[in-house]
């Protein structure tokens, strides 16, 4: 079984992975590994992006990691695309009854998860010693790595300022225009433990569909990050989050569009020309097989919407059928 | 209207504060007042016991402010005595599923008020700050105060080693004997900002029907407190916990027993002896009242058990009755 890196932001992200876990398990589908990141069996890695996390109420939010814990364990909610299943909201409804501002959502049992990371970042513990940990309860077999264990904070350059994530994706709906992108802190930070090694030492790295700007450019902003990908052997295959023009989800379509970027398939590749293998585009976006191809990718044309765990294997089998 | 200071712990101590909360109210029912701790014009202040308080799952917990806030602001579940009324428990039992031991149950809209108080102590306020502000949203009027913004923890001595406070009552279930009490901090704890002038410029200083041990002895610990009691020109008044030789709730019975005490409203009477005025006793006790005074204080005999919100406003009224 090759090893296979997966550098992911939210959902787009969480899905693949959730299809490459299934598409990656051994037949026997064996029962889950207790083993930790050191010594994990399982062929695949994720790196995810931790630009999105904030402080809310005191306690640390890491929202994409979430995203892929949750939908690997099984325990996402698959209609609204975050969050856990079955939520309740009474903790938040307190919270706002004690003067807080509760403008992001926040369900009781995902609190738990926020309670914990928090509690243990405090005690001195990593976030990618956290996220192991709260992998490792959840039954969650990849190995879920926070791209760095250092502040990184994507900040937003708006007509209205700049706006920190999560101010202009949840609590003003990312309406504002986007004028350019920030990572703070990402010249400082370093790569979480594991993360270089992971893409130098993988047969296949994956970018997840998700947003170029948002999700996945804070993770190759990470010192060591984007040259671990040039460098690798591995192959190297992205799958287009621009469907017939439009972004699957969020806003990644009015971002290409205000960065003066074509809002296409084509687009996105043209972000990765230099950096990538292969481009995965969706059956609809089939003329720019084309065009893409002409910038130098071999490129693989396939139904690249994630319906159900179902689709989202055939995908994940599908890309890792494009090895060499 | 006279003002009135009552030293509290937990359930006792939030029932008489109840009770004296409708007593002392304004017979025109104003709207609840937003003044601050500096200016609030009502007349009760209740200064609340804080060694039962813990940090837990990076939480930092008060239960017997929050029994008191919870019980003013008529939120409380009355039934079984703490925490709030309709209360969930989803996010307890994810942290169970993430591992963490949650053997302190901690319902979802209570996690709220702690999680507003963590978040606001780690950012600089002070307990008593964090207390007014969690008032002041709940709606309760009188001042609660904390006795100290400081560290103070009640530690249990039993056969099996000194314990926690919440190990020794929640998690133990007090059922270890009682060899002696360790209140870690009161040496070097300062009254909270109030708490002195609370008992100096009180017409009536009330100790609750609480725990004398676990509950007022904690409150006294604190440098200045005992002294203020004792130099106050207030009528000071206490209500025994024991009645008809048993504790209405909790191990007051058993713990005046192994620490050599007569378990009876005499024996609690003896501990009180020099420090106050008046004890009220139970009617069911009312052949205690002369070994009472014999002891130097008046005696107050009448229903100690403050059923609901009527029987409280009562008993709170008997002893407003007592000023010389």
């Amino acid at each position: 079984m090759e090893r296979v890196t997966l550098l992911a932001g939210g959902v787009g992200g969480a899905r693949l992975a959730h299809g490459l876990d299934r598409a990656l398990r051994p037949s026997s589908d064996a029962p889950p590994t207790t083993a930790g990141p050191a010594g994990s069996p399982h062929p695949l890695t994720v790196v995810v992006n931790v630009g999105d996390d904030t402080e809310l109420h005191g306690l640390w939010i890491s929202p994409d990691i979430d995203t892929v814990l949750y939908t690997l364990a099984g325990l996402n909610d698959e209609e609204r695309g975050w969050g856990l299943r079955g939520e309740t909201y009474a903790t938040l409804e307190q919270l706002a009854r004690l003067g807080e501002d509760t403008w992001f959502t926040l369900g009781d049992k995902d609190l738990a998860t926020h309670i914990v990371r928090t509690a243990r970042l405090r005690g001195g513990a990593t976030l990618s010693a956290v996220t192991w940990q709260v992998a490792k309860s959840l039954g969650v077999r990849p190995r879920i790595v926070p791209v760095t264990d250092d502040p990184l904070a994507t900040m937003v350059d708006t007509p209205s300022g700049r706006l920190g994530f999560q101010e202009y994706f949840v609590g003003r709906q990312h309406a504002d225009e986007v004028l350019g992108l920030h990572f703070e802190g990402a010249e400082s930070a370093r790569p979480a433990p594991g993360v270089i090694d992971a893409l130098r030492e993988a047969e296949m790295v994956l970018l997840a569909p998700s947003n170029p700007f948002l999700s996945i450019d804070p993770v190759l902003a990470v010192p060591g990050v984007r040259d671990a990908l040039t460098g690798t052997a591995a192959r190297r295959v992205a799958v287009s989050p621009i469907v017939g023009g439009a972004a699957i989800k969020g806003p990644a379509a009015r971002i290409l569009e205000s960065l003066g970027h074509e809002v296409s398939a084509l687009g996105v590749a043209r972000l990765y020309t230099g950096l990538l293998d292969v481009m995965c585009i969706d059956e609809r976006d089939a003329h720019l097989a084309g065009p893409i191809a002409d910038l130098g990718f071999e490129v693989l044309v396939t139904d690249t919407i994630m319906g159900g765990p179902d689709g989202r294997e055939r995908l994940a089998r599908e890309l890792l059928g494009t090895r060499a």
